[in-house]
Formats: C-alpha cells, sequence, structure tokens
C-alpha cells in the first residue's frame, strides 16, 4: 500500500467509531488464529474442513487445480465449476527456485489415487509458471488414462474488443478456437 | 482527443520543422482519397486489391470473418492465421437499429459460395452484438457441412492472474476448458 493510500485510512480510522476500530483491530490480531489451511484442499477456511470439501452437493468426480487460496473463492464465485478444489500454494518457478517439491503435489497425488475423480481441471495462470506447472501435473498424471486432464481456456476477455487484446492473446485465441 | 492532449500536440506542430507539417497536412487532406476499402475483403488499402487478398502465399482455404478493418490488422499480425479476410463493417446491433442489412452479408455469401473455403473462422468481438453476429453466421452456413465453422477462443488473457479477470471469462474459460 502506497503512503496516501496509508494515510487515508488512518484519518478515517481517527474519524470513524471507536466500537468499530476495536472490532477491527481484534479481529486483525486474531485473523492467524482463527484462520487456516484446509487440511484436504488448502484454501483459506475458519472450520474444521473448508466449505467446499464438506458440502455434500459438490461433484466429487471433479477436481479444480489452482495456485492459492484466493483463486478458489475466484473459480467458485464464477458459477461454472462445481466439484472440489486442491490449492498447489504456488506454481513451478524455477528462477525464484521454486521446484516441484515446494507445492503440495504429494497430498494432490493421494487425494487423485484415493478418490474418485474422471476430470482434473489445471486453473493455474495463463502465465510461464502456470503453463510449466500444468505440463507437470500432465506428466504426473500420463498414465491415468481414466481421468481426462482439462485446462481454462486462454483468449478474448468477455466483453471486450479484439483491437484491444494484445499479440500474443490473439494468438492464443486464434490457434485454441472452437469449433461451432 | 482531450483538451490537453490537443494542446500539446498544437504546441510540438509550432515548435516542428515546417516541412513534417506540411508533409502531414497533406497526408490528413487526401487520407480519404487515398485509402479506400478493398473491393474483395473490405480492409483499408492504398491498392486496388488489399495486400492480404492478393498475397498469393496465403491459404484460400480460410476466411476469417472481423467486424472492422483494423482487426484485419490486429489478427495478421498475431502471426497466428494466414488465410484472407472478411471485413463485415460492424455487427448486429438491434438495439442501435443495426440488422444484418445494414452488413456487408451478401458479399460474403458470394464470396463462400464461389470460394473453395474449408474453414470460416468468425473474430466477431466477445460481446453480446459479436456473439449475435456468430449466431447470425452460423445460421446462414446451416448447410455447408463441408465448411468447418470455427470462433475464436474466449478466456483468461495470456501472462493474466486468475484474481483479476472478471467472473464472465472465468466461467467462460471453464466451460470452454481445453482437454489436453
Amino acid at each position: 500500500m502506497g503512503e496516501k493510500s496509508a494515510t487515508r485510512l488512518a484519518y478515517h480510522l481517527i474519524r470513524t467509531d471507536s466500537s468499530f476500530n476495536k472490532a477491527l483491530g481484534e479481529g486483525i490480531s486474531t485473523i492467524k488464529d482463527k484462520i487456516h489451511p484446509c487440511p484436504v484442499c488448502g484454501c483459506y477456511t475458519e472450520a474444521d474442513i473448508c466449505e467446499y470439501c464438506s458440502d455434500e452437493r459438490r461433484d466429487r468426480t471433479a477436481l479444480c487445480i489452482v495456485e492459492e487460496p484466493q483463486d478458489v473463492l475466484s473459480i467458485a464465485s464464477s458459477g461454472a465449476f462445481n466439484g472440489v478444489f486442491h490449492v498447489l500454494g504456488g506454481a513451478i518457478n524455477p528462477l525464484d527456485g521454486i521446484g516441484p517439491e515446494a507445492l503440495s503435489f504429494p497430498s494432490l497425488m493421494k487425494r487423485i489415487n484415493e478418490g474418485s475423480f474422471k476430470e482434473v481441471i489445471i486453473a493455474t495462470n495463463p502465465t510461464e509458471e502456470g503453463d510449466t506447472t500444468a505440463l507437470y501435473i500432465r506428466h504426473l498424471l500420463k498414465d491415468r488414462d481414466d481421468i481426462v486432464l482439462t485446462r481454462l481456456a486462454s483468449g478474448l476477455p468477455i466483453g471486450g474488443d479484439l483491437g484491444y487484446a494484445d499479440k500474443l492473446t490473439l494468438a492464443r485465441s486464434m490457434r485454441g478456437r472452437i469449433r461451432l
């Protein structure tokens, strides 16, 4: 956060009701005691098991692999996925010294081997690190012909204009064109 | 253009070499005499036939349909398409009173009927108007089983982060997920 934003917040806290400040202060000081990673999928939760892993209405044959805990919320709130999640804790990034051993691949493989997944959706970011991670997952699952492996589509953002799309995205949307 | 940008340009023109100003002024005053739509595809050109339609190395079995002349340049410079183009001159937009009759569908159908296209790629914008136009083209070509009809992929922009994607784009990238 920049100096100006911080100043604005500080002035707001001076003007606001002190009971609000007390609640906010307590919330901030105890956030790490209350919120912890779900032992199953790795997304943040206040409960023993997160709301997605414990929701019986979610499809346990579809697993969506994401990089960060906040990606779970993004995808769940898009309304287009009703399966369960697995948080890797990042992406493979050799330049920053992040290899596969730094991510939650062991628990991922355990879940896949013990579960009844029919589809594994790789929802890593459309970056070089995300692509590398997707390739690694593909390698891990190369002998599982019974599981359909998919990846989120890359292309033009909805509501956008071709003229504003960068060349790489345009090229990807052309190569990944969909048969109507 | 805003007042500030216009002022900046005006001051630049005062400072700059007058031969440059003369050339720029002449260029602007004659642009509409020199540049005209290509009679084949509708993109802008100074020649009788545009550089894409007259380039023998381009694939004449693939036709890419776009809304505006500038979309031709965007797609051509992405390097992912080596076929020829057709500019519709906009998208169907009933709210603005733009129906199919306002667009270049007659010349499109003439080209498709007389050409040897194996694939027609709909590259209208990923907006409601672009979607409506794509649907209309699909309807026009419904009896041409010999032509593969495709559309540019929608989804996450390359290099982006899942957390910055809007819900609609995220939902589309999930629904349009690609089998690896």
